[in-house]
């Protein structure tokens, strides 16, 4: 077995970080006498073949230990090869899809010849057609998960989980400014340094930020917004973060620049902020605060900004509500869940906080992931070093479905401006967010 | 009790079309001693003084009939002086003070001394901080009013109701557009006919739309949105509305202008809207659509745009849910509710039709209706040949106390651009909406 998967891992060529691939060549002969003679198919082709029909017939096609070949009738031209190595892949796929794909293609006994991006899209677009039948079905199995809850103690074990493993990992791939959000590209030419900066060039304008004014932050990162905020808006910023490799990491940076008096860096969960602030910003952290928490972070807003000032809340999210991909919330993001507007209103709305502007960005982080996924593919060798290959498979699945989300329109990107609902100190156009 | 009905209305100076005026001079003597010698206060009086703190303190002055004085005890500067002019109308008051007041102040039975708007911003800031115990009493209220629905019959019973009553009637306040929604401010000093061209021209550069495009409106008014897509962007039109005197007048005009056969004109509800469109726009109907429907107009969204194209609904809102008020209701809008953009998505999540951009208004329906009010006034000697002083009143009431509402953050204005969840026409930047 152990074999067959590092056979399995050395003959696959997945070039995710070359852009998209031309098809796959399709075994023509075999995939068209397996369509035509279905008698002939094995047991494991029938059920492979029921699988696709399940996932609602993407454009891919799958070939089997045996070189055995199938793919969906309607498709003429798979966007790759799919290589199951053994039965233990097969069976899990049929068992739960969603998981077993990811936990396969970290073990190499999934390996795809063509783009995995691709391939990720092909996936995500057919399960919108997939049939309603089988909807309730997956509800169920989606119900019977068990997710990770977000109590201070669970927040903090399932950030711990992601963004500890190591500064020094993150820093091979997201480039100087060690931003982990999506950036914001003026321009198709923008580099991913540089379109991080315009994203807080963006944030900040939004906000209006005036000199001396003060920030709150909830959930910093590596603190690139903060001290960003604090250099170029001259506005005194506390940063909350419950990473503390992240913590100690922003803290170094501040000391590093100067800015060790603008700039506060507490290691505390946003539900223990307290003070009154001119402004509220979190960028990339509601992902991990839960439903259910919703009407706590409102009320932490809303008493850090009285009746006046302004925020600013900047998340990936969904159309509709829909549970976090399940192996990402098993694998990658413990506990994360991207809300639908609808859901993030339950943070405005119990307290009178007034929706000022939102913004979908969804596109720019597509282009963002891409430019991390290259960095990543070109730091592989030394990810391997420190980790394992698993893990890089495993972590190269999350980027490339990343991006397939939010090409695919699976997952968006939100930025909602507020104010408190009394305030009318609200500008009458959006022009000063775009004035030169 | 009709002489001092008469009396009341003859001595009143409303004039909320000279923009705020200096508070009305208190009584002061009179005030101080209702305050300081409890015991002298008349039964009335005390009951009136239980219905302002009722009603949060609102900055405000009562006089009764008898010439008593009752301010709330932590007011020093009233807003305006109001005279109630009988018992009937304290009565009234007492027992549902929303309703009556709308009543009694169009009868006359209550007049003001001061700005109407002022008092209107003043009973719905003091709302707010109304005693938390009276506000499942009032839910309990809410629930037992009857509203009109807006099923296919209710809904043209409805929108006769409002906007049946002549055109002329309009067209005496309405501007040279008479557009009848929130007009859009570039600047301080735009004019009314200015700022709603402008609002046409923001809605449809929103929208990207290229002649030769097919645009569907659903509660299209008097058809100036419609007849300015077709004439300064290209588009083929087809715009619905159940008003029978909008359409007979948007009609004509689109003969005028020679655009007979780029506009058609449908007197038909927006649920019986078929076809396909490159784009499909809103302007101020959802507040007549109501809740339970809004899956529906959603279905109708999808259905004109299937996988490709973009909309855009701009309506009045709310930052959390709640009841239209109830005078409005009864008088003015039957069945109309402004939602909260929580229940707004209500028409897109079921669709996965993915919200791009949320654009709130407010301050310019503020200063759109302050212009319309002015106008109003101007005219209300026509008005009052056309109908009767009551009328005048009652139109007046909601006029103010639609401005008051937009200033005070109890009614927001919301843009809502969309796109089908699929598709990937969606602009990087906003870029293209501000360029010149």
């Amino acid at each position: 077995m152990v074999n067959a998967v590092e056979d399995c891992v050395a003959s696959e060529s997945d070039d995710t970080s070359q852009g998209r691939s031309p098809p796959a060549t399709p075994v023509a002969g075999v995939t068209a006498r397996s369509m035509e003679k279905r008698t002939e198919r094995s047991f494991e082709g029938r059920l492979l073949s029921r699988l696709l029909t399940f996932l609602g017939d993407p454009a891919l096609e799958f070939v089997l230990w045996t070189g055995e070949s199938v793919r969906p009738a309607i498709v003429a031209e798979p966007v790759a090869q799919l290589r199951i190595a053994d039965r233990t892949a097969l069976y899990g796929l049929l068992a739960d899809p969603q998981v077993s794909f990811g936990e396969s293609y970290s073990q190499g006994r999934i390996g795809v010849d063509g783009d995995l991006v691709g391939v990720l899209e092909a996936v995500y677009r057919a399960s919108t057609t997939a049939k309603r039948r089988f909807s309730v079905l997956r509800r169920g199995v989606e119900m019977m998960r068990r997710r990770r809850v977000n109590t201070l103690h669970g927040s903090r074990d399932n950030i711990h989980h992601h963004y500890d493993i190591g500064n020094k990992f993150y820093s091979l791939w997201l480039g100087r400014t060690m931003a982990y959000t999506c950036a914001y590209y003026p321009t198709s030419t923008t580099s991913l340094d540089d379109a991080q900066v315009a994203k807080m060039d963006h944030v900040c304008r939004k906000m209006r930020l005036k000199p001396g004014e003060s920030v709150v932050e909830a959930g910093c990162g590596w603190g690139s917004l903060a001290i960003h905020m604090a250099q170029h808006y001259g506005v005194k910023v506390r940063a909350f973060n419950i990473s503390k490799e992240q913590v100690a990491f922003a803290r170094e940076r501040a000391q590093r620049e100067g800015l060790g008096s603008s700039v506060e860096f507490v290691l505390d969960d946003y539900r223990n902020i307290t003070g009154k602030y001119d402004a509220f910003v979190s960028v990339g952290m509601l992902e991990h605060v839960g439903v259910e928490n919703y009407p706590t972070l409102g009320r932490v807003v809303s008493q850090c900004l009285g009746n006046v000032g302004r925020g600013l809340i900047h998340s990936i999210g969904r159309n509709f509500p829909a549970q976090m991909h399940p192996w990402i919330e098993k694998r990658i993001f413990p506990g994360a869940h991207p809300p639908s507007l609808a859901e993030m209103m339950q943070i405005f709305e119990p307290w009178n906080l007034s929706i000022l502007d939102v913004e979908n960005i969804r596109l720019h982080y597509a282009r963002t992931l891409r430019h991390w996924l290259d960095l990543y593919e070109g730091a592989s060798d030394k990810v391997a070093e420190m980790f394992d290959e698993k893990f890089v498979r495993m972590w190269r699945l999350y980027l490339a479905g990343s991006i397939a989300g939010f090409t695919t329109g699976t997952l968006q990107l939100f930025q909602v401006l507020f104010a408190p609902g009394h305030s009318n100190d609200v500008p009458m156009t959006r022009d000063y967010m775009y004035a030169r």
